[in-house]
């Protein structure tokens, strides 16, 4: 097994309990109770799982990737009791779009990485690609956020700056799933 | 199933006789008869099985694709009855590198991209991405090459002038699979 793997099944199941599943664009993903945050791959038997494995940077160069790293914090804080999994997927112009103009869009254009550096470090974020599994996967991505329930203002916030972008013309399925850490 | 992954199983099926198994660096492959492609993520019975998946580009740039469109040629081929299948790892230092040095390394510096181009549409090739399967694989890349009887000994010349690079020195692992198509 991929050590970087992770499935997110949403069920009766798991440490954080669903608050809300708000449905941006495209299909909605059906409500269950709880979420629950593995590395395996099995038959999962939740109301439904999603799959993905983190990777090496796709866009960050490394000026970016030196601010990113003095300024962010990892996921497990105390403090951070909320959560949001968004997964999205993009389109098919963007996939065959080559690096430079997919680049260009992101940040350039977007300024994708800048405005999360600006959130760091209350918003902890892992990035999960699922475009390249051997399995057909319902989303391109999931990103799992984690921060205090007094940031989730402000994690509205960069979401609303996202999703104004250049970039989100490309994304043609979104969900936010909102959550709360069963302690 | 994603209709991007491939699976090469090596045993007794398959189009395609394997002539020789050359191990360039690291652990080698065992020694098998035939190679069969197939989409499928079953349970392969062969001596090995390897999956991959094609993706989106990750270093090519929007005028170095157009060079790439213009003259390359599909796989299968009625002239291309020779083949190599070339898996390879690289370092978890490249991995760690941001997009920017990795495109610097393997463009810049090592003119990957730019020597491909020169031996098309002789050599015919597809990538296939193996890091990011669920299951952890021995190699991160799979490239398929296919060409003429008369053209193996400019491919051997792309392959020397590809392992004389900086970006080699990345590489950890390669074995280099000799094939024949069966009529």
């Amino acid at each position: 097994m991929n050590p970087r793997h992770f499935t997110f099944t949403a069920g009766d199941l798991g440490a954080w309990r669903i608050r809300e599943i708000r449905t941006v664009k495209g299909d909605p993903l059906a409500p269950a109770n709880r979420l629950q945050i593995t590395n395996d791959i099995g038959t999962e038997t939740g109301t439904w799982a999603l799959h993905g494995v983190t990777s090496n940077e796709r866009y960050v160069n490394q000026g970016e990737k030196d601010q990113l790293v003095a300024r962010q914090e990892g996921l497990g804080r105390p403090i951070a009791t909320h959560a949001a999994l968004i997964p999205i997927r993009k389109t098919a112009g963007w996939w065959s779009l080559t690096q430079d103009r997919r680049r260009e869009i992101l940040e350039e254009q977007s300024g994708h990485i800048e405005t999360g550096i600006r959130y760091l470090p209350a918003i902890a974020r892992r990035l999960h690609h699922c475009r390249d599994l051997a399995t057909e996967e319902p989303f391109d991505f999931l990103t799992w956020f984690e921060f205090s329930p007094a940031d989730e203002p402000r994690f509205e916030e960069l979401l609303g700056a996202l999703r104004a972008t250049r970039e989100w013309d490309h994304v043609d399925r979104e969900v936010d799933v909102r959550l709360t850490r069963i302690d």
